[in-house]
């Protein structure tokens, strides 16, 4: 253990009933086990998935009661006797992935989100919802010297999903996808993210507002769904050729975009979907989806390679996600304005108020 | 154009009138264009496709009349003047691609089954139910001399469309594979392909009959849906680890495995849809899509290349199809049983009668 | 045919001896063949591929006489009976494979530039250093209406060939890459590629005047050959992380780096040979290659599909070449640069003078 | 810790002097770290790896004292405190990578073989020429319940490599595969994984004795270098077009092959290094290396999964390796064998004499 002196109680935020309110009070400052890491969390950004967690309204059974939170980053303060990987002063994020199990066949593989026994932040175990986190050694994000813990909070979990996203829909620099939900905090991360990887960008968002936002990000190409008279057309044509998009990223939150993106894909090209709307389906009709050869996938966060990986467009100021940093006792008022779909941006929790 | 005298009158089964009855008549034999071949067809097998062409049941334009066909082995009797790359006197294969424009971005990558204006043999032109047929002379299948082209007339489709899916699954040799409607005409055929590739291969199917054919043909695992209190149970605990199968080969001609496949496919796992049950939609919940990182995806026929390693496989001796021959003159018959759902294995018409 | 009045006669710069003069003469215009499109070209780019052809000292049989060139962009100004993928009036671009016979196991699989019936233009079919050209119709490049003919010229093979190399490198976005040679003509358009495909650039050649020329056009780092004291260590750590870059080019016309550039290569990298040195090998240790994991491959130019692809990168204006366009006439002063290594840039030739 | 009494004492071969010999002799017995097992060897394969850690001939430091060996099986009898992935009781394999930091770029894409850090069994921590030895508990292999150690020790090593370098090679089901060396210890093993997946395979060695066993194991073709006229010629007749093999895999323990394999490889194949003939370098001639689009890579060990993987292959029955076993006290006596070139097959040491 480092020479750091640390409390031995802080404040957090804790889930301890099924649809709020989460509680803003004093809890111990947890220690790492032998291959653990304790980090002071210094900011934590406010995901959606948070607000399902409070809600447990997802088919993955919770940890009741528990502290919220996955977007978090901030310093080592202590380590577990067998950690080499990591130093105290080291700055790191505790991502939605607080731990696996490194040994089944799909972490043997590099894709350690699929395990089994994956340890969840703020889901199965306690998050970055608190001043003072712990988290396995192997699985926290490596943070460059230097970087403003804030701003990078919302790519531990939101650049991470769309830039996974990106990678597993197999489009090549100079192709063409298509992002439904452009407008929203995700599409916002993702547009910047294909752009740098050197795709061709249509956006699909409604609204005027939310066109130029797309636009001002990169977005080549924006469809408004509450003003065209065929969606369906306006994407084909969107793309070079007019063949339609070669990936479509679902990030929105509703089902119908799950029903309907195959339709204007091209032929061979991968859907990603990637959103979670409550008790969605993705369907297709299965003679279209044969003779055109068209895939639909789903991609979950990334793994620690393709952390290291978003975080580094981030870090080269490819990416940037807008933010608004409120203290952490402020919580609660953020799933309040979540839960009335009020969130432009990402709300980023500042750990010292 | 070669020696070998050619007829100007033949024999062949037109589809004069959606719904059928085929018309067995005499019409004139076709005159190869400078790009094409004319080919003595020997045998054409008879498939559910061309059941379908005949009740212009798909959402896909075909031409009337038009004589069926699209797995015909004959012999080349005279061929245009800019071919090179055929002889007459080689034997081939006219298959469902009879011709595609080889200059859009499709088939500039080899996914000619994809071209738009891809022309299709006893659907969007005369096909293999008559004694001499034409096609792209860079389309027809080469078929070893020697080769039993009774025997190999069902490969041309069949067991392109397997062996295809196979390949699109990307399940390597040594994983597992489930093949839904392993039974059947499609399935007996995959079962083999999959053994040859090294697979793992769990038959599904309904009855103790088609469960004996299936092992005899190499499945390692027979699950019987209607047997079985818990199929996705059953089929995930049949691939090593128990993690279910690597992929899913969807052969069936009903609905209800394109609902139920991604509930026993392995995490990241592939499900491909093969069959075209009329009107059936692909479907699955957004959740397990996502968090499972499941694809879905559709394998339609082979490109060129794809039908030229089916046939290899074919003439090392791996795969063979249980055939029945009879007349072409019978075509009639074979869809009336085709109708009612009688038929099991591969009729293969003889065009000599 | 179209309307389009075509002369009998025309100027071209033709081999007639190997090692030189090249012969600017009169010769009779070609005719298509029924596949052909007769191109009337405008504009042709000199490829030092040009200078081997003149001086035949390369392993490859070349035609006696030939006309030169495989770089011509022009119009469609006659096509033959079978030709429906191009329009008299279009735009396309004559390249270095100037047909393929689309049916082998390589054309099959879209690997048409490894044909073994290929045919090459200035090689073994006379090329593009004349005013009126033929070429098999599925094979030209298509150009987009209003494209200056001049600026493309130098895309259609040097362009193609580095945007095939890149590609090959499995390099993604994000990824480095070290382009030996980053100074010269194809290194130039090779950084514009690579930026435009989200790498990171490591620029190496040998002094300041083409280190600035290489940090304009984007390279991230430039390291200089003649300045540093150990090549090796600086390339690996100018890689993010320092241990290498993820993959390299090789465009340089010596042999040495060919010998050298798995030594700086990341472990699992892969080094492109695309440069061609007369008489070099390529070469590395063994042990080092397999318990690195290294990868050495060969990239030619790309296939017809790559072409489209890197002629949308320039028209969508992220790549240019610095060209110099001077007379047909003069196309043997240019060789004579060309011998001297005096050439910087491209070379484009002016078929009007 | 588990109940089963362990000794304070043991047997070993410790290599304490380069060049050897090698010490039988008493040393304790090593105690698990909180991540680590300790296993009960039963039986450890002797591979020419080993010869070299005695030797000390490798461009790789190596620990001195070390207890050689690493294709170790056994039970587990203790194990750290934070392992949860392995029981004492459990059979484990003990294999060249004894640990690695799971933590680098390379460990984060497993390809855990390339960590920096990685430590090696016999090499640079004690190996499994000793009764009890330790390794990290995330890097045993798992080995199902009633194996049979003796048989399975070689496949920890000499099968994995072969099988790893199988996938490196990209061959699929179908195509060909030249194997150099297929007479051999590796070459044995190779021909049958080669031929469960699919492969169709070229062995390529010296005199009828190997030739007939490589048939026996299921080649396809043997061409014997020291009989034929034209090796180059007959090897690419032997595959399937004539056009050569889609894959070479170079275990030839001599430089020749290295220079040669690019020769007889059809174009845009690839040819795997693996063996490691000292001071060796391979070599190809630029040109043909370009235009043929070749690719030469390096494999190394399999990373966990690819273990797992290789033991499968074995535990379904489809690959075993001719060995036989002598005493732990004998193991002097096969590296002499082994340093004369006298060793046919794989010796296994039983660590109970």
């Amino acid at each position: 253990m480092g020479a750091i002196p640390i409390p031995h109680e802080q404040w957090a935020q804790v889930i301890e009933k099924d649809g709020g309110p989460i509680s803003f009070k004093k809890i111990p400052v947890p220690r790492p086990a032998p291959d653990q890491v304790l980090v002071n969390i210094k900011y934590s950004g406010v995901c959606h998935t948070d607000l399902h967690a409070l809600m447990n309204d997802w088919p993955l059974p919770r940890k009741t009661p528990v502290v919220g939170g996955h977007e978090g980053a901030g310093t080592v303060v202590a380590k577990g006797q067998l950690v080499t990987s990591v130093d105290v002063g080291d700055d790191v994020g505790i991502k939605w992935l607080n731990s696996s199990c490194l040994n089944c066949t799909f972490c043997m593989q590099a894709d350690e989100p699929l395990c089994p026994h994956a340890e969840l932040s703020g889901y199965t175990v306690d998050g970055t919802f608190q001043q003072y986190a712990v988290a396995n050694a192997l699985h926290v994000a490596r943070i460059p010297k230097g970087t403003d813990l804030a701003q990078i909070a919302p790519i531990l979990c939101a650049g991470l999903t769309v830039y996974k996203g990106l990678k597993e829909s197999m489009a090549r620099p100079g192709q063409s996808v298509a992002i439904v939900g452009a407008g929203g905090g995700l599409g916002s991360l993702a547009i910047q993210y294909a752009k740098a990887m050197g795709l061709h960008v249509i956006g699909i968002d409604g609204g005027k507002e939310k066109g130029e936002s797309c636009k001002t990000l990169g977005a080549d190409v924006y469809v408004d769904f509450m003003q065209t008279k065929d969606l369906v057309r306006d994407v084909k044509v969107a793309a070079a050729g007019g063949d339609g998009p070669h990936a479509v990223l679902l990030l929105a939150p509703q089902e119908q975009p799950f029903q309907q993106a195959t339709s204007y894909v091209r032929s061979k090209g991968v859907v990603v979907c990637i959103g979670l709307p409550a008790h969605a389906r993705v369907s297709m009709p299965v003679f279209d989806t044969v003779v055109r050869m068209v895939c639909v996938k789903g991609s979950y966060v990334g793994n620690r390679e393709d952390t290291q990986e978003a975080i580094d467009f981030f870090s080269r100021g490819l990416v940037k996600a807008p933010i608004k940093i409120v203290g952490l006792s402020e919580c609660g008022k953020v799933f309040e304005l979540m839960g009335q779909n009020k969130i432009v941006g990402r709300y980023v929790l500042d750990m010292s108020r």
